[in-house]
């Protein structure tokens, strides 16, 4: 059995924990936290829940660490710190930020000989993978990503900084007529706006002037103003009824063309509809942990990332049988 | 430059020399016949076309051979004889028979440490890696895989097979029904004719009996009998004008469960829309010829299929620019 810690005990971790409930060949080794551990309370029975501090003692009974921290300030410190000690995974999600962050983790995963995989999801993860894959098979061609319908986080506290918003949240949503025009193959021209809609639901303080925050929130720079942007307003208990939700999604897109005159065109589309953005993710994070296990057995090192690793590194059915099922 | 050469010279064939021009790293080093080689005419100027008696001469001048022959009976044959002598890659496509193929190949292969690879191409291939991720990532769910819109060759041989057909062209049609059921996350139980419509386009002898044609074809067992089947009666001016292309596509679906009580559900979804059957397919074996070379030049042997190649190694770009432009 793969001996599986989880560092962080939020959205992330909780499904991690789920995930790794759902692996016939995962045990769940202990919960590491910031947290006093009696507070933490967790799924599992049995399974011991272990302040951060103590986590070097756990360096011989753990065979890969999940670590279910943010991007923004968690990981860039936990990911190579714990990469000294343990095989690690994480979601690093800043896209611009993955060089640094994979030199950094190299460097310390090659140190002691560990794996450090990281940037493990949905987008960055599956979605870059199907744009490898299709950029791989289709060289000439234009990518499409659309992202939603789904919670964007960022957009949502631009929304709540509002003087006059008690809550809110932000979908993203795909434009219909864009994902049309992608799939019929017209290959057109299209910029993050013209892609997405933002739809906003806004609970107000007492008092607070309507027409104003709609004004605010549609001409808010770089956020706002250059998309179509619409605004509900609702009361506390509908928001809390309707828009407590974690689903999420979105779609990759490769039209190619080949032929002699290029004139044969080809569309690759991904898609993800997910009801909860942190179980998929972390049943994602679950899957290439097994596949981290496969290539330290093999005496692998140093930073990974999911282009690295062997689709049938994420199973735990025998090469022949994947072959005999799914090929 | 990686030096390829590709065996057998119809659409597969042509389709291989296509993919290679587009490629940058790679070069057209030799096409080997059955046939005259001065009978058969190539579209890159200055490669010689070689009979395959004389295959073994170019052992040494060839980096890849690309098999492009017919899995019933080229390729069990070929693909163990040339493993032999070349790395080799195939399209394999009898799902049934991989198994056994993939035994003769690995054995060929490892008597002279030389890489077969088998099975590429969009099912097998694509669609077997699409299968393989989201079952390794949502191990609680159902599979779904249609096919089409496209030309089934073996529903039209069956058809032009009737006494007073003249000539014949079967589609093979997803159901939109059944495609919306899957997508919205109901998990119906499909059979293959649930999932597909059979359009017929039937050129007739003169003084066939249309009735009679129409009512065999709808009752023959197997291929028709069980499935919504629409037969039109075309003249031989339309059909060579509207069904003599190579369109073809397909969907691959995974619908699975997350959540303490299972209460989240995800769908992910692959789709692929084709102006060319032999040339995506095509395509994708020059990008996995590209991981042959690597996997070879690593020292690596056997039999390998699309399961066991990371992605970045379909490509062109290093590993440090796909974590830059693709993750």
């Amino acid at each position: 059995m793969i001996q599986i810690g989880i560092v962080g005990y939020g959205n992330l971790g909780k499904g991690t924990e789920i995930a790794v409930a759902q692996a016939p060949d995962m045990e769940l080794a202990a919960v590491f936290t910031r947290r006093e551990p009696e507070t933490v309370k967790i799924l599992t029975p049995d399974v011991p829940v272990v302040h951060v501090r103590d986590i070097e003692r756990w360096k011989d009974r753990v065979d890969v660490l999940i670590l279910c921290g943010g991007s923004a300030t968690d990981l860039p410190v936990q990911t190579p710190r714990y990469a000294r000690l343990f095989n690690v995974i994480d979601s690093f999600d800043t896209h611009a930020k993955i060089p640094e962050h994979f030199a950094n983790v190299d460097a310390a995963a090659k140190e002691t000989g560990h794996i450090g995989m990281i940037s493990v999801g949905w987008d960055p993860g599956l979605f870059s993978l199907n744009r490898v894959y299709a950029n791989a098979i289709l060289p000439d061609g234009t990518d499409y990503t659309f992202w939603g319908k789904g919670v964007s986080q960022g957009h949502s506290d631009a929304v709540r900084r509002i003087a006059g918003v008690k809550n809110a949240k932000q979908y993203t949503i795909p434009v219909e007529a864009a994902l049309e025009a992608v799939r019929s193959g017209q290959n057109p021209a299209l910029s993050t706006k013209d892609k997405h809609l933002r739809e906003c639901f806004v609970v107000l303080e007492d008092g607070a002037d309507a027409a104003l925050v709609e004004k605010q929130i549609k001409e808010m720079p770089n956020y706002f103003a250059d998309y179509n942007t619409v605004v509900h307003f609702i009361d506390e208990e509908e928001f809390m009824q309707n828009h407590s939700g974690m689903a999420h999604g979105g779609f990759v897109f490769r039209s190619g063309r080949t032929g002699v005159n290029k004139e044969n065109n080809h569309i690759i589309e991904y898609r993800i509809k997910l009801d909860s953005n942190p179980e998929f993710t972390t049943s994602v994070l679950v899957a290439y942990a097994r596949a981290v296990q496969r290539m330290y057995s093999e005496g692998q090192s140093g930073c990974k990332t999911v282009l690295d690793v062997p689709p049938a590194y994420l199973c735990t059915q025998s090469d022949e049988e994947l072959r005999t099922r799914f090929l």
